[in-house]
């Protein structure tokens, strides 16, 4: 095969803030008990945190809780959008520490956080990114 | 806000393989130098294998060569397809060593496996899983 010609752009913060603020679906991304685990969630951005809900007792809280409130061994959060037709799209990539959101604090921008997978979903995580990338990626012109 | 009523199915092994069959976009997970990495790729699934396409001297390909050509320690591979009108959809995680496709080797499938980021993309990677699980996540009937 020969490889489609294409661009690849590396996205500013902000760019990278703007394409994930609307929310929607997103994976997390963590070193779980049972090795690496990659799921999807719904997730919100509200004041430069990304806020999602999980199940409470899944696999999700047994393996970030570990005896303490925050994590800070490595969580990621990635999002994309991808146009299958184009093969155009973007994908952004958070890391940060985990934060379990306890019943005396208040979840930012929680309660519009729709959890994805069913079942009983009260344990809201909230991440702080201390890094965050992007990249966009589109057909060259001229090549198609 | 009061959760959506939803159900989660869990898929057999056969079901997960159906499902990713026919190729299309998954994210590898790795744990790189820089932390726990997620990105997108096109990937196909041959005989049991599912191969992906990346650049060569990029991060992946950093991360992954420790020296030896296949990398034991953990890498993930997540494909889902979730219907944000319906909010009904799967996911599906393998887990298994990444092998780096030589130039004296064939490639499973590898030829149409088109890389989906810009630039030159020529390293092929396989994943062996010695894991693979997933679910189906619907909404439930009469509560909507």
């Amino acid at each position: 095969m020969s490889a489609t010609p294409a661009a690849l752009e590396v996205l500013s913060t902000q760019d990278c803030w703007e394409l994930i603020g609307p929310g929607g679906v997103g994976r997390v991304a963590f070193a779980g008990l049972r090795g690496l685990t990659v799921l999807p969630v719904n997730y919100r951005v509200h004041d430069g945190v990304v806020v999602f809900r999980t199940r409470r007792g899944g696999e999700m809280e047994e393996d970030l809780r570990t005896g303490i409130k925050d994590v800070d061994r490595g969580i990621a959060f990635e999002i994309d959008r991808i146009d299958n037709v184009t093969e155009s799209g973007w994908s952004v990539l958070l890391r940060g520490p985990a934060h379990l959101v306890t019943g005396d604090e208040p979840v930012p921008a929680g309660e519009d956080v729709r959890p994805w997978a069913g079942g009983t979903r009260d344990l809201h995580i909230q991440i702080t990114p201390h890094e965050i990338t992007g990249r966009r990626v589109f057909p060259v012109q001229g090549h198609g």
